[in-house]
This record gives structure tokens, sequence and C-alpha cells, in this order.
């Protein structure tokens, strides 16, 4: 199907057709739901060993009892299990409570309000401040800073990473803009991996930012992977070291999509004086973190290897669910002009681009055949897809069964609404 | 010992005799912690049952699988726990992750910049706003209006709770008091239970202050009974539907001192729109709370029942260590002017309120003696007691024996020290 070179009267007879297909999907009264990244009920159960696996014994290895109040920056060994997910040094680690969101609201917040580096530094002395969005990106980070009041501009996502001539150019134009949203790895939703050269560019930025920029790095996907051979992400705080930039980043990870998304433990890693900034606000917010729950995920996950393992179960359930939609998507557009895809080798999503102007009529359409797509234009700020073409696509949930209807009904959407909006 | 009436020889004498005790007790060479409100290991013990409690059923009651992302208010039946312990309606409940302090942040935060009934509600808009702080009271209190900008003022404690009197003419007087902390039984640090009358006319503020005026109500010790029949706090939601302010008050409990310290539940209860708008922002911060550690919480403390079994061997551990420290001061001050104390009936803190001057001296004192204390002043916003006199006594850490020791260094420090001040 190549829409560009169709007649009216095919552009009719096609319109015909796929209305018919798509009232026949409708009749089978689906009930699915491809809008969020959320472990299926398979990858849950490989954790269930975490309730009970302390057998009694909830002493840290330093001796600390876990169980009464204290320890603000976390236990030494979660604090090495976040370490080993970042692959970062242990003692630039925060282990927190169960969500990697949370550290970034606050951080976003204790950074506007109250400054990382004291008052003098916090961004709500510039007026308004500006943070860059690589977009398509994740709809979470923008309703940060739309809760914050602060302002978001788009740079177009490359293969690469964030475009960064244009992240370069307008940081050097405007010192008011104090951060940059990064998902690095398997980039939700298009799954790319910053280059080498994206990441040492990033890494630079804070010699042009001002001080106060930071570079808010989401490794939300960072053991994620679903090849053998999976691609390396550059070691942003080794590259920031040798420039010279450690507290321009801000590295954020979890283990929600490693081990029980609502009851895992999240990561922040920083420099030391962003760490020091950062919890002395925190330290004003709770007396410290579950260190119960961070010793069980200890237990789980005590080493890198450990890890490996997990994700390799975890990978094995995923994979066929990201095929089957690709494959899907490969048979009914491979030849077509109706859309661009990646095809990730990690991570949660399928990124989908449609023709421009038809993203909201297929989340419709689908929505009405009872398959539930995240609501267009979410993955770009304040909800505007100014092409109005991406739909991001999320396979885990979904038994394999199920993708395949979803996707029979996700490719009819796309095909009637490209057709329709032709007519 | 009876200052007043002391000549100078007498002091003299008395000063040359203590210090000479003081010095023999500095060569015990104790290290004594009696300085936060934490339950012993002992306590902790009563929990262990949590850990492995679920037997791998991870479904809350309404079948919710509680290892995933999701349900920002909390699980049914933690929900009904805080009910429970707050003795408020099940609906009027959120559960959240595992600080109260967190809870009371943010819903200051909340207040603060985004409004807890829409953007115009938010007290940023007033320019600078007020809390009431009811002293000696809690420090962690006053370091979250610390942190946010808040200016405080302070009111005092009386035996029936805060001066009312001097509560509602500050109110009448300035439209920019926008708080009120209560710990309203067993009061951090002076354990009294605030009166029915008290109560009353706290539901009644709405009708007085600003539309946004919110009251703290941190019911933190809620169930912390030291005897058989416990004092009853007036229920403030009852009293504010009667009065139709239910706007005006939020209460704050946590599982903190019923189960493990840094691993329990915390509870917010609010009415409906209170609780709309702090979802509303607290949906921007995380996807929800650690539901699998709520199910454990629900499971060991089902209904009102059990937690009062539970808080009955608390009280069996705690009651000791409290009869240790009364009978020291009662033997040393009973016939004497050198201090004033409560004798609490629950809750976590004796306070001591030494001749004015002395209370700084004493810390300092019985550091040197290695018994640490509370800070003296941390009892008033910004540490600054005007009078110098209060020190708040936590005795549930330490042994029975180590109390003993503890006290003895405690008495002839207030001595010590006030006979000091005389000379």
């Amino acid at each position: 199907m190549q829409l560009d070179q169709a007649t009216p009267v095919q552009l009719r007879e096609w319109e015909a057709a796929l209305a018919s297909e798509y009232q026949s999907l409708q009749q089978q009264s689906l009930n699915l739901d491809l809008t969020r990244g959320k472990p299926s009920t398979q990858q849950l159960t490989l954790s269930d060993a975490l309730d009970g696996i302390l057998a009694g014994n909830y002493k840290a290895a330093d001796g600390t009892d876990v169980r009464n109040y204290g320890g603000l920056n976390g236990i030494l060994e979660a604090r090495q299990l976040g370490a080993n997910i970042m692959q970062v040094e242990v003692d630039t680690v925060l282990a927190a409570g169960n969500s990697s969101l949370t550290l970034m609201f606050q951080a976003a917040q204790f950074a506007l309000h109250f400054g990382l580096q004291g008052a003098a530094s916090a961004w709500k002395n510039k007026g308004e401040v500006t943070f860059l969005c690589p977009v398509p990106g994740y709809d979470r980070h923008y309703t940060v800073c739309e809760q914050l009041g602060i302002k978001m501009v788009t740079v177009p996502m490359l293969a690469s990473g964030p475009d960064m001539d244009k992240v370069e150019a307008m940081i050097k134009a405007d010192a008011n803009i104090v951060g940059l949203w990064c998902v690095p790895k398997y980039s939700n939703p298009t799954g790319v991996v910053y280059s080498d050269e994206t990441v040492e560019r990033i890494a630079q930025l804070g010699k042009i930012a001002c001080p106060e920029f930071r570079v808010f790095w989401d490794n939300a996907y960072a053991v994620h992977d679903l090849v053998d051979n999976p691609p390396q992400l550059l070691d942003i705080a080794a590259a920031c070291r040798k420039h010279g930039t450690e507290d321009s980043v801000l590295q954020f990870a979890s283990t929600s999509k490693i081990t029980h998304p609502g009851a895992g433990v999240a990561f922040l890693a920083a420099s030391a004086a962003n760490l020091k900034g950062f919890t002395a606000a925190l330290g004003t917010t709770t007396i410290g973190p579950d260190k119960v729950n961070q010793l069980r995920h200890a237990h789980l996950l005590p080493d890198s290897a450990a890890i490996r393992q997990q994700m390799d179960k975890h990978a094995a359930i995923i994979k066929p669910r990201f095929a089957c939609v690709l494959q899907h998507l490969d048979k009914a557009f491979g030849d077509s002009d109706l859309g661009n895809w990646e095809k990730p080798l990690g991570g949660y999503f399928i990124s989908f681009d449609t023709q421009p102007g038809c993203a909201k009529a297929v989340v419709k359409l689908a929505a009405e055949a009872g398959v539930k797509l995240t609501p267009a234009g979410a993955t770009f700020p304040y909800g505007q897809d100014p092409e109005d073409c991406n739909i991001r696509i999320a396979p885990t949930v979904p038994s394999v069964a199920e993708l395949e209807q979803a996707m029979q009904v996700f490719v009819t959407c796309v095909k009637l609404a490209s057709v329709r909006a032709r007519l």
C-alpha cells in the first residue's frame, strides 16, 4: 500500500475494504491494553522469593539493624546493587524507596527550590527555567516539569540520541536552560541507545551550560537487553570525570522492571557535591528509606551475574512479544509508506510513527475496537505531538496470543486512518 | 535541694560535692543514647513475622496483584489498617510508603506550591505564610517548615493541649497563618493528650482561619498507650463534620512504632477535597506506594484487636523504662525546685524542664559523661528555647540497667548545672 501514488478511486476502494475489516474486528469485543511499560505476571513471578528471603535475619552486612529508623543513603549492599545496575562507583550511589520517578521529582524540586549546591544555586532564583526534552520521550518526565512549572522545549531524537547540534546551540543561547531529560539506553519510546559520541558531547554540556544545569540521566533500562551481545552505553560518569563536569549529571535507575515494579528499590548516582545537596534536602522529608526491602533486594541480586541471570529470564519472556509486534508491522507496512518504526534491542517499547496527522485517529479507532494504546501525544511535552504521528506500543503485559489479536487491530486501524486522511 | 533558699556557702559546698560525683560518673566511660524515639531491639522482634508473611500470595483482597505498578491511594486493606489506627472512615484514608514525615512534608509542599484545592489555593500566592507551633514540640515538624520557608510562631503547650485562647487570637489577627502543628495524643515531647474542649476548638478553627488553613494532626502515638484504661482522644474528623470544617484538618499516622520503624506504612486521612488535591500532586511524583509491604502489614494487623495485642506487647517492654526514668526524677527532684516533668500515659518521651538557662549546660555535661541527649532547644522552632529549660528524654532504646546509669548521670548533671547557674 503506497498512499502517495494512489488514485482517489483506489483510496475509496481501500477505505471500504478496511472499514469492513475493522467492523469485523470490532465484533471480537477485545479488551486489550498496550498502554504502559509494565512487566507481565510471568515476569513478576521471577522475584517471588523476595518475601521471606531474609529468613529472620534483619542485619545488613555492616551490622545495621535494617528494621529500625535511619540510614538516609540506604544500606551499603543496596547501594552496591544500584552501582552494579548503573555500572558506577558505589560511593556515588544513594539507595531510596520504590520509585525512581520520586527521586527525579525530588531532584528537580530540590534543585528548583532549595538548590543542590546551596540556596544561591536554586533554579528559582533565575526566574523561569527550561528543560530540554528530546522527543518522542517519556510522559512522566514531562509531568514532573509541568507540575513544578518548568518550561519544556523539544529537541529531535535521532538514531544516535538527542540532536546534539541543536542541544548545544540552545544551551549556548539560553542560560536559563537548567535540565536535559535523557533515557540513554533503549530510550522510551524509540529504543535508541545513545552513541558514544552523543554521550561524550552530553558529558561536556557542563562546560557550556549555566553552573546549575543538570542532565537527568534516567537509565531505566540499563540491564534490560533483549539480545545476546547488547549495545554498550558509554560510561557517562567516567566521561564527566574526564571533562571535569561531574556535577552536571544525575543518574537514576531502579529495580522496578527487574524485580517487583511496585515494591522495588530506586537509585540516584551523583557527584559528592550533588549527593550532599540532595541528602540535605531529603533529610527534611524522611528519616530514611525502607532498608528491609533494600536488604531483600541485595539478597536476591547479590552481584552482576545474578542481575544478568534475572534479566535473561525476563528477556526470554519478553522477546516473543516484541517479535510478534515487529512481525505484524513488517508484514503490514514493510513495503508501504504508512509508517516507520524502530527495532529495539531492549527496553519496553516499540515506537511507531504514522503518516502525519493520523496518530490520534489510530488510537481512537483502536480503542473503539477494544485495544487500548497510550494516548497519542503522550510522548511529547504538554501532550502535543506537532505532527500527530507518534504512537508508543507497550507489548509486555498481553500474552503473545493477545498481541496477535491486538496487532491485527492496530495495523487495520493504521491503514484505515491513513486512507481516510487522504479522502 | 531548694536553690532559692540556699546561701552562697551552701551553693559552693553543693557544687564541690556534685562536681566530685560527676567526675566519678565520667570515669564509668558510658556510651548511652537517649536522643530519639526509637523502638528497642526487643520491640522490633515483635514484627519479625512480616518478612515471609505473604507465603507466596501477592494478591490483595480485591484481586490486585500487589507486585506490579499502580494504586496511588494504597490497597484497601492497608487503608483499613490506617483507619483502624486513626479511628476514621476508610474512604478518607490514603496508605503510602514508610514515612508519615514524608506525607507531612508533601502535604505542606503541595499546599504551598500547587494548592490542595486548585492552583488559586496555593499558599505561595499569599506571600510569606506562617505555621503555629505549640512548644515544646517535635523538631522534625520545624525542619519541614524551615526547609519550605514557612515562618513559625510559637504557642505555649498547656496540660490540655495548645493554648487555644492564643491560637484563636493569633489566627483571627493574621490571615497568613496557614497551619497548626499538633501531636494530639501523648504529644511529643510533653506526653499531653489534648482535652475534648481543645479538640472541639481546633475543629472550629476552620471557621475563623483563611480557607487554605490546615491543621497538621500528627497522630503518631494514636495507639501507643502505656496504661490499661488510656485517655481517649476526641474524634477530630467527627468534630469537623459537625462544624462543617472537614477540609481544615489533615491527619497523619504510621506503623513506624507499631511494626518496623524503617519499613512500615504511613497514612494520611483527609476530606475528599483534600485527598483529591493531594493525590493530583502525588501522582506526578510516583506511580504508587509499595503495595507488597502494605499487604504484609494488613496480614500482620488485620483488625483493631490485633493492633491492641501488638501494642500491649510494646507497652510491656516500654513501661519499665518509663518507670525507671520517672523513679529517678521523683527521687532526685520530688522535693526540690530544680525541675518539672510530666508523667506520660503513653507515647515515647518524658519532657523535663530545668530551671531557666540550664538545659544546654545539662545536655553538655551529660554528653561529656557519655550520655547523649536530644540537643537542648530541639523542641523549639529554629532550635531556640527562649528559657533554655526543656530537655526531651527518650527512654525506649536503652535497657533498664542502662537507663539506671544514664539517669544517675542525668540527675547529677541537672543538679550541677543548676547550682553552677547560681554561683
